[in-house]
């Protein structure tokens, strides 16, 4: 395996059909966002899956053993940060049907097409560009922050480049969750089936999942909270159950 | 008490310092709905509060006896309705504190003048005026339909008779919590906290509740799910404590 790695790389297992994940050390590593998305997201057999901001290609990768998707593209600006997703998907030998470019958001519509995507997933950066302490490591601030690309960019691209029907599920922060409905109401993805992660179920929301389609119709359904743990502070059954299919 | 009663109108107990409410036997009763409301608003002391659409007064009337607020006004649309809710506050000797008046929303910054509160409350209409069947009891069907205002309305006038910094808090059906999101910010009221009513922690989420504040900067707070039931079918200890407080 070593061949697959460079400097400042490391190889970790994602506990799942044997996958494996390549992290920069000292980067942005994937954590529980990842496996709540792919879960969440209603990918159906034959789809064509973008993922936009790939990073690491958890995601990607995820997705393509998960479900039947016929084809996962992951983009992502940096293109050390592509390298490394790329071998990634070598190492678990999916380059045939995980795909990794490195592409701007805002070039995806003239790179790909119009329409020419069933699904989007994307965690996207939660901080605005000029809110809160720009993490002097850039690949990191990348990721977290909106330096790159704007929420409001990820919203108008997926509209252009998904399917008339076609859906988008994000993972994000809810603080800037009234961002989402109204970029994505504004953008034409019509928000409807948000869920709320919460640490336990006494304490304040810390991550939500939405999912919307492109020209449908208002309305949207909130399913239970997703506990991470329970009262007693051992992990949920379902994030036991999520992770034992993650 | 009997003076107090018209035809068709019983009068109930609120179960809360003798508290009592006059409600139309065939009309739309207070429910579950009013009491999440007048507890989750956080109306300071001294507050001048408006509670649009009071139907029965039930949110007018807990907020008064709940509250340091200096003054609460409550409006309807239909004549015979704020004529009841007026009715059950001189019932309630709470003349001093609670004023109603029928008038429509429309009209209240031309009533009232602009930046006249620092409250509003509201129980909106919860169906589109084109959505579902109309119920053809009219009392009724204007409580739960858009026929007489739409949230567009509640928010418009919210924004213009608001101070500054102001509050609106408002619960509403989760199936329309993305028209809600998007017409308060581009109203100009932020969302900032909101609370998730779910029957029971497996369940979906049946109602909303919103808090928005006049000018401010967007950065949504998510609290912990409220959930009716707990896992084995009894009321939480949370509803136990509002309707305690209640």
């Amino acid at each position: 395996m070593r061949e697959y790695l460079r400097d400042n790389e490391r190889l970790d297992d994602l506990q799942y059909k044997g996958l494996k994940i390549i992290q920069k050390k000292d980067g942005f590593c994937f954590g529980v966002d990842a496996v709540l998305l792919s879960n969440f997201a209603g990918v159906r057999k034959g789809a064509r899956v973008i993922d936009i901001g790939t990073g690491t290609g958890i995601i990607a990768i995820l997705l393509a053993a998960k479900t039947q998707a016929r084809e996962v593209v992951g983009i992502d600006i940096q293109r050390d940060v592509a390298d490394m997703a790329a071998r990634s998907v070598r190492l678990n030998n999916l380059e045939e049907k995980v795909k990794i470019l490195c592409c701007d958001v805002k070039n995806a519509a003239r790179e790909f097409g119009p329409a020419s995507f069933d699904y989007v997933v994307c965690n996207p950066p939660y901080m605005a560009a000029n809110a809160g302490l720009v993490n002097p490591n850039d690949a990191k601030a990348i990721s977290r922050h909106e330096i790159k690309c704007s929420l409001e960019d990820i919203i108008a691209a997926s509209a252009e480049i998904l399917v008339p029907g076609g859906k988008i599920a994000v993972i994000y922060r809810p603080h800037r969750f009234a961002d989402m409905i109204y970029l994505m109401r504004r953008g034409g993805l019509e928000p409807k089936k948000v869920r709320f992660v919460h640490p336990s179920p006494s304490k304040k929301c810390t991550m939500v999942l939405v999912e919307a389609s492109k020209g449908e119709r208002p309305n949207m359904t909130i399913l239970s909270p997703l506990c991470i743990r329970d009262e007693t502070g051992e992990y949920s059954r379902e994030i036991e159950e999520i992770y034992g299919k993650a």
